[in-house]
C-alpha cells in the first residue's frame, strides 16, 4: 500500500532526443536498498542544466537537474528510517565507492559513477528523486530552502580552496561575475585576500559591487596582475583573458566545463610556467556550515560571509519550467529556482 | 691591446628577417662590467631553435643557440678574472636581477628579460658569446664537452622534480621519445619510479629501449592509466593522448612549447580536475652533479643514472650549420652538435 506523500506518477522537466519538455506522468522512482525518496521543496538551474539542454554530456536522456532541497519521505532500507522528514540536500555524483578510484579519489571520479541530472541518473527538476543516503547531509534548521539551494554551487567554489593554496596575500581574479563567478569571488575573499571579479560589460559589475567585491572590466585589466585567476565564463574568450592577467608561475583555475574543442595559444601557459587546474565538485558540509554561519549576519562584505540571496533572479513553478530555461539562458541572468 | 684568442670578427649562425645564414665576419662581442667572453667549444641544436628559424620568437634577429660548453678567454671586470680559462656552462634567462619578479621567481620569468639566441641576445652558434658572469657555472673535471653540452636540457627535464611531487610509486608516461622527451624519462625514472616513453611510430621506440626506459604506442595506451604525464611533443595530438591518459586529479605537465593555437577539448580537464602545468628552464648545478656522477658509470640502467652520449646523433663543424639545421629537423633525430 503506498505510504502517504507517495504517487505511481509525477510531474518532471524531461529531456528525450535533445528536447525539453514538461511531463504531467513521469513515473515516480522508488528508492532501492540504501536509498532515500526524496520530495523536491526547491530546485536551481546551473549553467551546467542550460548546456546540457544544448547538447553537452552526451545526449543525456531523463530528468534534468541537481541543485536542490527536499525532504525525504521513504527510504528502501528500514535502518535508514531515522532519515524520514528529514530536510535534506544531496551530493551529486553516485560511485560504486568499491574501486581503486572511488577509495582513492572519492565517487566524484569513478569510471562508473552516474550524475544526478547529468549522467544516467534522474534528476531534481521534479515532484520526487531518489539518492543513496551516503549522499544525504541534513540542512541546518536556521537555513531556509532558499539559502540551502546554493549548497551544491557553494561546494563547488569552495572545492578551489581545497585544491589551490589561498593565502591572505594572493592577489585574486574571477573572470566572468555570474551566477558560479559570485559564489567563487565570496569563497576566495574569506581570509582576507583582495578578490576582483571581472566581466566584459559594465552591467555585469554592478552586482559584484552590491556584494561588497571589487570589479572591473577585464579588457582594461594589465598583463600577468594576478597570482591566481578562476576562469568561469567556459569559452575561449574568457580563458585567453585568464592565461593574459596571471602571473608567471601562477595558477588558472578552470571551473567552468569547456565544450566542445576550444582555439587556444597554450605558449604563455609553458613559458611563464602557470599551473592550470581543472575543479568540479566540492565539500557540502563546510558549504553548509559557511551558509549556516552567513545567514545569521544582517549585513554582510566581501570577506566575512557568503551572501546568496541577492543571487537569486526569479522563481517559477515547475510546470513552468520551459520558461525559467528560457529566462535562465538569457546573458546576465542569475540564479532561477523552480519549485514543485 | 686585444688579449690573445681575441678576434674583432668571428663566425656566426645567424637568423635575419627569417633566414639562417652563415656568417664569416660577424662583429665580436665586448664582455661589459659583471660579464664573461666565453669561447664556444661545442654546442647542441634543440627544437627551440628548429622553431626559431620556423618563425617562434616573434622574429628573433641575431646569433642563435643557447646550448654550450666553453671556456672564459676574458672578463669586463677585474674582479671576475678568476674565471678566465675556466670551462663553463651558462644558464640562459638575463634577468635584471631588481624587479619584484626577479627577486621571488627569478630571472627566467623577469619581464624585461632577454634569452640566450632566443629574444634580444646573441646566442652561442658562433665563436664567442658573452654572458654574465652569474649565469655561468664551472664544469666539473670528470665532464666531457660532449656530456656538459647536455646540461641545459638535462636541468629543463630536472625542473619537472621541482615542480610536481614524484613518487617512487607514481605511473608516469612522457608522451614525445625524442631528445628532450628521453632526458625527462631518464629523470623521472631516479627515484624508483616506473616511466614508459610513449611514441606514435615503433621506431621511436628503439631508443628509449635501449637507455632501459619501458616504451609502447601512444595509441595503445588505455584511458586514465598514468598518475603524471609529460607531454613532449609540442603539438595537438600529442596533447589529446597526454590529456586521456592521464588520470582523474593527475598532472600533465607540458614540456614543450606550443606555438600558435592549439585547438585542444579541455572538457576532461575540468570534470576530471586534472593540473596542467607548464615547465621550462631548471636548475644547472643538480644538473651537473648528476652528469658528473652518471659519467663513472660504465653500464646504466633507468633510474641509476642518466644517459646523454646515447642522445647525439651527429657533430658538424659551424660552418656547415645549415646542413646541421636541415638534419636536426628530420623527424626522428637525435641531438645535433655545433663545433666551431
Amino acid at each position: 500500500m503506498p505510504k502517504p506523500g507517495r504517487y505511481e506518477i509525477m510531474r518532471a522537466l524531461t529531456l528525450a532526443d535533445g528536447l525539453l519538455r514538461f511531463d504531467n506522468s513521469y513515473p515516480q522512482p522508488l528508492p532501492a536498498a540504501g536509498e532515500a525518496l526524496i520530495r523536491i521543496t526547491v530546485a536551481g538551474i546551473c549553467s551546467t542544466d542550460l548546456e546540457i539542454v544544448k547538447g553537452y554530456a552526451g545526449g543525456f536522456q531523463g530528468v534534468l537537474g541537481h541543485e536542490f532541497v527536499g525532504v525525504v519521505v521513504e527510504t528502501g532500507s528500514e535502518e535508514d528510517e531515522g532519515w524520514i522528514d528529514r530536510r535534506v540536500v544531496g551530493t551529486i555524483n553516485l560511485g560504486c565507492r568499491k574501486c581503486a578510484v572511488c577509495l582513492s579519489e572519492g565517487p566524484e571520479h569513478c569510471p562508473e559513477r552516474t550524475v544526478l541530472g547529468i549522467h544516467n541518473k534522474d534528476g531534481v527538476f521534479a515532484d520526487f528523486v531518489t539518492l543513496p543516503v551516503v549522499n544525504l547531509l541534513t540542512v541546518p534548521e536556521e537555513l531556509c530552502d532558499e539559502e540551502a539551494v546554493f549548497t551544491e554551487p557553494l561546494a563547488a567554489a569552495l572545492r578551489i580552496r581545497e585544491q589551490v593554496p589561498v593565502r591572505p596575500s594572493t592577489r585574486i581574479a574571477v573572470v566572468g561575475p555570474g551566477r558560479l563567478g559570485l559564489l567563487v569571488g565570496q569563497v576566495l575573499a574569506l581570509g582576507g585576500a583582495s578578490v576582483t571579479m571581472l566581466g566584459r560589460r559594465e552591467e555585469s559589475l554592478a552586482l559584484p559591487g552590491s556584494l561588497g567585491l571589487a570589479a572591473g572590466l577585464v579588457d582594461e585589466q594589465p598583463d600577468n596582475a594576478y597570482d591566481l585567476v578562476v576562469e568561469a565564463t567556459g569559452n575561449d574568450a574568457g580563458f585567453a583573458h585568464s592565461l593574459r592577467i596571471v602571473r608567471p608561475r601562477g595558477t588558472l583555475v578552470l571551473k567552468s566545463t569547456f565544450h566542445g574543442n576550444a582555439n587556444l595559444n597554450l605558449t604563455k601557459l609553458v613559458v611563464a610556467e602557470i599551473n592550470v587546474m581543472g575543479s568540479r565538485c566540492g565539500p557540502f558540509t563546510p558549504a553548509l556550515r559557511l551558509l549556516a554561519a552567513s545567514s545569521s549576519l544582517s549585513e554582510m562584505r566581501a570577506g566575512i560571509g557568503v551572501q546568496v540571496r541577492p543571487l537569486i533572479e526569479s522563481e517559477y513553478p515547475l510546470h513552468e519550467g520551459l520558461a525559467a530555461f528560457e529566462h535562465g539562458a538569457r546573458s546576465g541572468v542569475r540564479k532561477i529556482l523552480l519549485r514543485p
